[in-house]
């Protein structure tokens, strides 16, 4: 199954494999963008095509987002705790805000809750949500309540910058930077949904973490502001995520295979040891993570940007090792794999 | 079956009828709004307990809400097309601005798609926004695509007043004005939920319009920034919402029978008589009709507002016909009755 995908997100198998596909993903969002054009609109900056909507107000841009979490589609409950599936939203969502460059400001939270979840574990979720919230620096300053048959959880978030960073502006001959670990969220759902197997251990408690307790890189994001040229948080995974940079700028990137596994995690060589898969696997497709994906001049690269490759002329997203250079297929990313 | 409660309302059945209610909905709703207590942050004019939020930036007030729309919850695919669906949910979001004095600024959708619901019919609910969103002058500028088993419909839109107009600002010696016709949509649901019984005729026609295709009064409520002292949308019914304002400013509320028999719509008398059901018990306790319910001084009355009681001293909701005072039930609004 599959994860959700904004309207501005359109990788070939963000909302269903291949095979099962009622929609052509593709054209139905250049669709939306088509039926909803309205970048002209008063107040309105950016409208579908970015991470988040910008507004423009009194000398600021806000800038808004929405995310759903829905049961059985972005979580099992065995997987998650109440607690789990309160933060998870609530981060999740504001990553789109750290994409952008802004600082929080507020959310609303609209819950769909089946007659089953008693209030108890709904007090849970409330508590991993105001967590959440703490730690973002972002009151919940509303919601809305309603039967459902799953649970799901629905947040919009407002934030506000100086000027909004989008993935549109990335150069040729930007570096290729990434704020953030690629693939620990990945490894984590895979020990999760292998049930125990290979489910000891430091590693694994980190990867199992970095799923449950994703962190939005805000305040990443906003150091980003003066030194990168484009932005894109890696939720749809690595190589999906710079497709749709790359499209958006019209722009080739091309990956540095070298320095690219020079920055992995050694908690994902040995947590992809034991579930047998190529680590850089699951760097390049898993998603989830809420790292960044920016480009910017190699002169304003800031400490916490490691290079992982560059923004060259053309289409598509390459793999240089070695002098070589050969596309990178366009497989979407991994979730709920079984 | 119930429809949903913004964090701000709490009637005891807006989740589901009494007899199955998992949650205390009065108390939890109290302890959300502790839980999520955020008024004294930056920006954050008004947190939980209104019809939305509502934000401070550069001179201006932004007034923001966020409502959901699910399958066999809130609607049945027999009784509204797919653009019916997208219509609906967006002026379901939309009263709340309303209510609160604001011009829409922008809305985000987030759609639980389930896999049934073919792209054909994804283009028609999205025609159904669009409409929506023309009718209202506020653009939809992003939003957000997931899988899910039923079909959902969240919708967030931002709106920008002077001053936001709220619920728990009515004093005693204000009228009490209705803006808009009460009953009507229940009436109409009512026809599609009982089948093919008494759905002839235009006074049905109106009904069931009034249900499939609501229309948030935004000019309306802009209409009574100036005027009205406390306002607040009946999309709980009439009773039900009556009682959030009133609880809300610390007053009661008497309902002027006379005055309300004067306003109810020649439609709904008639298709009432059809239900056989009184008409003022739909008037009374029908929810959806996204009328609006106001208090303020006489002399400041306008045009569009009829008066139907008046605020008085004390608590809860007080019915007075011919010199005679009784209290109203508190038996919540009719959704999905059967």
């Amino acid at each position: 199954m599959a994860k959700s995908s904004p309207f501005g997100k359109h990788s070939a198998r963000s909302r269903k494999p291949a095979n099962s596909r009622p929609l052509g993903e593709f054209e139905l969002i250049a669709q939306i963008r088509q039926l909803f054009a309205a970048n002209s609109a008063e107040f309105v900056k950016v409208g579908i095509g970015d991470d988040a909507a910008v507004l423009s107000f009194g000398g600021k841009e806000l800038v808004w987002t929405i995310d759903s979490s829905v049961e059985n589609v972005h979580f099992r409950f065995e997987w998650l705790s109440d607690a789990d599936i309160g933060w998870r939203s609530l981060h999740a969502a504001a990553s789109d805000l750290a994409a952008m460059g802004a600082i929080p400001v507020g959310a609303l939270s609209a819950l769909e809750l089946p007659r089953r979840f008693r209030e108890s574990r709904l007090v849970k979720l409330l508590e991993g949500q105001r967590d959440a919230a703490h730690s973002l620096g972002c009151p919940i300053v509303g919601g809305n309540l309603t039967s459902a048959e799953v649970l799901a959880v629905t947040t919009t978030l407002i934030g506000h910058t100086k000027r909004a960073k989008l993935r549109s502006s990335a150069r040729v001959g930007d570096e290729l930077w990434l704020i953030g670990d690629a693939g620990l969220a990945a490894a984590g759902l895979g020990c999760l949904a292998g049930g125990s197997r290979g489910r000891r251990g430091s590693a694994v408690d980190r990867c199992v973490q970095a799923w449950r307790r994703p962190v939005a890189l805000i305040k990443h994001g906003c150091a980003l502001v003066g030194q990168a040229r484009a932005v894109i948080d890696i939720s749809d995974g690595l190589v999906g995520d710079a497709q749709h940079l790359a499209e958006a700028s019209r722009v080739a990137i091309e990956l540095d295979a070298e320095a690219l596994e020079a920055v992995l995690a050694d908690e994902l060589r040995e947590v992809a040891d034991r579930l047998s898969r190529p680590a850089l696997d699951l760097a390049l497709y898993g998603g989830e993570d809420y790292a960044l994906l920016a480009t910017g001049s190699r002169l304003k690269r800031p400490a916490v940007a490691r290079r992982i490759g560059q923004v060259v002329d053309g289409k598509g997203i390459w793999w240089a090792t070695r002098g070589r250079r050969r596309r990178v297929p366009s497989r979407g990313f991994d979730h709920f794999e079984t």
